[in-house]
C-alpha cells in the first residue's frame, strides 16, 4: 500500500450548533498493518446525534473527542490486507473505527459482519447500535405492556422509528412525535404507529387527544418542550426510557425546563438514562430478536444515505436540522 | 356519648403557602357507632408535607381533600366504644382518620397496635408509614451498595433521618443535607451520618468536597435548587428515590430548573418517584425489618411532638418552616 489516507479531526470545540470549520480534513500516510491488525478501507460511516456530546470537553459515558483526534462511529470496512488468521482480504467488517479512508485496526477490535443480511448497512442501523439501543431501552425500562400507550420522541429517526414498531409487535397503541408532515404520513402508512404528531403544531393538545388513556411509556429522544408536554399525561407507573436530547445537544447555557419531581412523584413514574453499552453482554439476545423480525417482515426501516467522504460532514450536520427519515449513513466507497 | 365533636376541615384550597384560614374549626355531632364500627377517640395526629398535595385540585395518587371535608391522616386513637368482636373499648388503633376528636369508623379500617413497642408513637413515625416510606424508596429503589456514597435531602426529618440510618446498616458512606447547623450536629454526632451539609450555606461545593468518589444514590425529599446540585456529581448507573419535593409543595406557578435528561444519560441514572402505597403489599416485611433493628439499637429516632388539638394546624404550617426535627405529631389527648 502506498497511499494517502485523509482523515476528519476535531479541529475545535463546537459552541452551540456544530459548523463546517469546527473539523479538519486533513492528509496522513496510511501505515502497514502487523500481526494480528488489519488495514480496511472505510465503506460506510454511521453519523450520530450522540457524536455531539463526544464533541464537548465533560465527563460523560464515553471520553470525549481530543482536539487533532479522528471522529470515530460505527463503521462497516473492507479488509485490504490482513495479518490475523481470523480475517481475508475482502473481508466485510463492523467496529468502531475512525473517519477516514483507512484504517489499520486491531484484529478483535472488529467482527465480521453476517452476510446473508441486506443491506449490508443495516448492521450500522437497525440490525446494528441503533436497533439495540430501541430494542433494550423500550424492552428493559420502557416494558411495554399489551394494551398500553407507547409515546415515542424523534419517531421518525433511526431509534424512533424502531422502538416503534417494537412496541406495536408487544401490542401497544404507539403514538409517534416526529418534525414535518411528510414523517408523520411515513409513520402511519409506513410502520404502523397509531398516531402521528408533527411537533411544530401544538404537541400538548395533539398528545391529549392521542393518548386519551394516558401514557404508559415515553421513549425520549429529544428532551426539552417535547418532553415537558409528556408529564402531564403519565400514567401510574409510568416508565420514561431516556435515550437523547437532541434539542439540548447544542446548548451553549443550562436549559431550564418545568421541574419533573412532582410528576413522579404523583405517578410513581420511573425515568431511566441509558446508552446502548450498559447492555454490551446482551447484544446477541437483541441482534437475534431484531434479525428475527426483520426477516419475519414485522420491522421496516429507512435510511438516508449520503455519497461520499467530503459529505460526513454535511450528514452530520443535517441531523441537527432533522433533515433525516431514519438512520443517517455515508457511503464512502463501494464494496470491491 | 353525648359530646360535641370538634373538627378541621379544609375551608378552600391554599394559594402557596398554606395559612391558619385556608382551615376551619367545626362542631358537629358525634355518630353512634352501628354493626361492625367502632368509636374512637383521637389521641395522636400525624402531620405531613404530602398533605399539601392533597388540598390541591389535582389528579394524583390519592384523591384531593373536597372543599368542607374534614382533614385525614395517620392517626392513633384509642376505641371508646365498639361494635365490633375485634376490637374492646380501651384498645389503642392505627389508621387513615380524620382530624377531629371522635372518629365512627368500620373496624376493618384501623388495626391494632403493637402494644410492645415505647413510645407507641413510633407506630406513625419510625415503625410506621415515615419508617416504611425510607425502606422501601431507599432499599426497593435506591440499592446502595457497601462503600457505595448516599446523599439525602431533608436528612433530618422523619424520613430522611430514617434513610440515612438504614443505608449506613448497608455499609455506605451517608451525607445528609439539612436547613440548620443544629440539624447538622444531630445527624452526624446521634446518628451516624458521615457528613452534614447546611443547604443554607454552599451546597454545591460542600457536596462536591463531601462526595470525592462522586454520588451513587440520592434520596430526594426536597427537589429544587438543592437536588440541581447533586446531578452534576452523580456516578454511572446512580439511583435516584424521588420522595419528596416540599421545596416546591407551595409553589404556585410551574417551577423551572436545569432539565435533567441529559445527566440521566451521561450517567445512565435512574430517576423515580414513589409513595409508600406502591410497596402496600410488603408492609409486613418492612416493618419487621425497621422493628428489628430498633431493638437492636441500631435506628434511632426524633419525634417534634406538638400539644394539643388546636395547635393541629399550627404544626402542619410548621412543616414548611423547617422547624421539625423528625417526625412532626400532634398529641391530641392522653391515652386513658
Amino acid at each position: 500500500m502506498n497511499v494517502t489516507n485523509e482523515q476528519i479531526q476535531l479541529a475545535r470545540r463546537p459552541v452551540g450548533t456544530p459548523v463546517m470549520e469546527d473539523f479538519a480534513f486533513v492528509e496522513a500516510p496510511v501505515a502497514s498493518p502487523e500481526d494480528g491488525e488489519l488495514l480496511v478501507r472505510t465503506v460506510y460511516v454511521s453519523v450520530d446525534p450522540y457524536l455531539r456530546g463526544r464533541m464537548q470537553d465533560a465527563k460523560s459515558y464515553i471520553p470525549p473527542f481530543q482536539l487533532g483526534e479522528v471522529i470515530s462511529s460505527g463503521v462497516i470496512a473492507q479488509v485490504v490486507e490482513s495479518k490475523s488468521d481470523q480475517f481475508a482480504k475482502g473481508d466485510l467488517v463492523l467496529g468502531a473505527l475512525g473517519w477516514q479512508r483507512y484504517t489499520v485496526t486491531r484484529a478483535e477490535a472488529v467482527r465480521k459482519i453476517d452476510a446473508s443480511i441486506e443491506p449490508v448497512t443495516l448492521h450500522l442501523s437497525m440490525l446494528g447500535m441503533t436497533g439495540l439501543t430501541a430494542y433494550f431501552g423500550l424492552l428493559d425500562i420502557g416494558q411495554p405492556k399489551e394494551g398500553e400507550t407507547v409515546v415515542v420522541s424523534g419517531a421518525a429517526g433511526a431509534v424512533g422509528s424502531t422502538v416503534g414498531q417494537i412496541a406495536k409487535i408487544h401490542g401497544a397503541r404507539v403514538v409517534g412525535i416526529a418534525g414535518t408532515a411528510e414523517k408523520c404520513d411515513y409513520l402511519t402508512e409506513q410502520l404502523g404507529f397509531d398516531v402521528a404528531i408533527n411537533y411544530k403544531e401544538e404537541v400538548k393538545a395533539a398528545l391529549r387527544e392521542a393518548c386519551p388513556d394516558g401514557i404508559d411509556v415515553y421513549f425520549d429522544n429529544v428532551g426539552g418542550t417535547i418532553s415537558d408536554a409528556v408529564f402531564p399525561l403519565l400514567n401510574k407507573f409510568a416508565r420514561i426510557p431516556v435515550c437523547g436530547a437532541i434539542s439540548s445537544y447544542n446548548n451553549t447555557e443550562v436549559e431550564m425546563g418545568p421541574r419533573v419531581q412532582t410528576a413522579l412523584i404523583k405517578t410513581s413514574a420511573l425515568m431511566k438514562g441509558f446508552t446502548v453499552g450498559d447492555y454490551s453482554d446482551r447484544y446477541g439476545e437483541g441482534l437475534t430478536a431484531l434479525t428475527t423480525w426483520y426477516k419475519e417482515g414485522k420491522l421496516k426501516y429507512e435510511e438516508t444515505i449520503t455519497e461520499g467522504f467530503d459529505h460526513i460532514i454535511d450528514a452530520f450536520l443535517d441531523l441537527f436540522k432533522g433533515a433525516n427519515l431514519g438512520k443517517s449513513i455515508v457511503k464512502v466507497a463501494e464494496i470491491e
